[in-house]
């Protein structure tokens, strides 16, 4: 199979299917995952769309809507909706908490891709913000700061009929996702060992993903299964099962950072390579950090055995396409 | 009276002293302001120290600390715990709000001096954290961020005995104020006009400072307000005072850096007028400038008429303070 049709098929990917206690009934109603992303896809990239306006000051609004509106795989709005969906809410509850998450993100992007930081010129396949936006380069920074206080702004405002004391709780996740403990952290750490002779541990490099990465989708599924009426223990099994997919996320992307190209990727490839970056790959060898990868899946989807089949379905095929992706 | 001896006579700045209403009587039972924002500032800063620990990953701590603790006059934690008690509350209901607002003033001044934006040397009396953090200029905007980040956080977090609601109304007025509509949108318009041949406007010039500053001035006093008690009415009276006396800081702050030399105000003086930046003074002349300052203050103070008199003194002293500061 080509990696096209494997990208295409991704029922394929889904372990349960080959689980001998799946009946041809239950796998006639399972759900067509392409369908499903394409769908709610659209539906996210709309919600984004309508929640940030371009109003006075312009500049700032466009710099802001350029990043957000680049494409992305919504990944994270996915998980949120997926989350919310898997303890039997519905999308509509999840969708101000999935489009945070999204902004939060792409803040990152904005941030990771500067001069001072990483200095990437190719985002989602297109030129970075401070490419583009290259005559007013200090609007940057304040773009993704506008776009991480938009997401706290409208998850404390646009969650009408929700308990308060739901809404703060998912507050707090997302700060504790945007700051130290979570991306704000992650990237200083990361900074301080890029390009430096120190030898990384795998507990640092861990530490390092887990902050850059893992707590942004725990914020992610956590609100969703809050917003979704999930019990405290239904949250809690999600939280494992998202910071174990967080950390998979960022395996994989150091796996392809090394095996794919800048074309396949959307994002320069090989950079981890050229600044001396220390990366799984590099630690524990390319089928290691495979097998790695493979473990933190299975212990993921573990996570998800006492929830209703169908429900959980979608989180179950994202983790595999997670694991699995090309880009 | 010299400069010194009218800046440590703060009783002689309040107006409502020479008001024919008040009593001897009522005058002796009026605080020595000097004392209050001696005893508010040495505990605002007790609970800054508290509220930044020095965890793991240290870098990114130190470098956020180091901003926060570098002094300052401390005006906005000082008028949320003054409108706190405005309106009959203790001032450890407005402690978290009070510490929260000086952090994400501290991030606007770290991301005001990134050599991306004024490229200031000097910030409080001391160099700016890009010039001390030089070995790791990322750091900077990373160590704003993590500041309004926790700012939010421990908004949403340190309240016990607050209604969920209150605390969501406060983390709206927070974000209000650290994002488009605030920090973040004045500081994009500011930039788009500094240097640039265009005629800005009083109209634009009043826009930019209440989003630079006026807005946080709001947010600290409403703040105070909601954690203190107050009615719907009293907070929307202190909501008007506060965006007056934010606009008066920013007025008196264009005309101090015509009038004062950078030994007096801490920071670079002059700045400006080198970069050739529209300011009040620039505007109207520093005569009508400072007539504008004065009827702020006086449709500014008019707000708190219908308040306890004992009780509002420390707003109305600040205030004054603020009209007539001298850095």
């Amino acid at each position: 199979m080509s990696v096209e049709e494997e990208e295409k098929s991704f029922m394929n990917l889904n372990p349960l299917r080959n689980s001998p206690i799946i009946t041809t009934e239950e796998e006639n109603t399972m759900f067509n995952f392409e369908d499903y992303v394409a769908e709610k896809v659209n539906q996210v990239n709309d919600a984004l769309d309508d929640a940030v306006p371009v109003n006075y000051p312009k500049t700032i609004y466009e710099a802001m809507k350029y990043s957000l509106m680049a494409g992305g795989k919504r990944i994270r709005p996915l998980l949120c909706i997926a989350a919310c969906e898997a303890v039997g809410g519905h999308q509509s509850a999840a969708m101000p908490a999935a489009c945070a998450v999204e902004m939060i993100h792409t803040m990152s992007l904005i941030q990771d891709d500067l001069p001072c930081m990483d200095n990437d010129d190719l985002r989602r396949g297109k030129p970075t913000n401070h490419k583009v936006c290259v005559c007013k380069h200090s609007l940057n920074p304040l773009a993704g700061d506008g776009l991480f206080v938009l997401a706290i702004e409208q998850m404390a405002t646009a969650t009408p009929g929700v308990a308060p004391n739901k809404v703060l709780a998912a507050v707090r996740e997302l700060a504790k996702a945007g700051g130290v403990e979570g991306l704000v952290g992650g990237q200083a750490e990361d900074l301080r060992y890029t390009g430096s002779n120190q030898t990384v541990k795998l507990e640092t490099l861990e530490n390092i993903h887990l902050r850059k990465t893992a707590v942004l989708f725990e914020a992610s599924v956590v609100m969703g299964a809050i917003f979704g009426g999930g019990s405290d223990e239904q949250v809690e099994k999600l939280r494992i099962f998202a910071r174990k997919i967080g950390l998979l996320f960022q395996v994989v992307d150091d796996i392809l950072d090394v095996t794919q190209s800048s074309e396949e990727l959307g994002k320069t490839a090989g950079k981890d390579l050229a600044v001396d970056k220390t990366t799984y790959p590099k630690l524990l060898g390319l089928e290691k950090a495979m097998e790695f990868a493979e473990k933190l899946n299975g212990e993921a989807t573990a996570q998800l055995t006492d929830f209703d089949r169908k429900k959980v379905a979608p989180l179950v095929a994202l983790a595999d396409y997670i694991a699995r992706r090309h880009n």
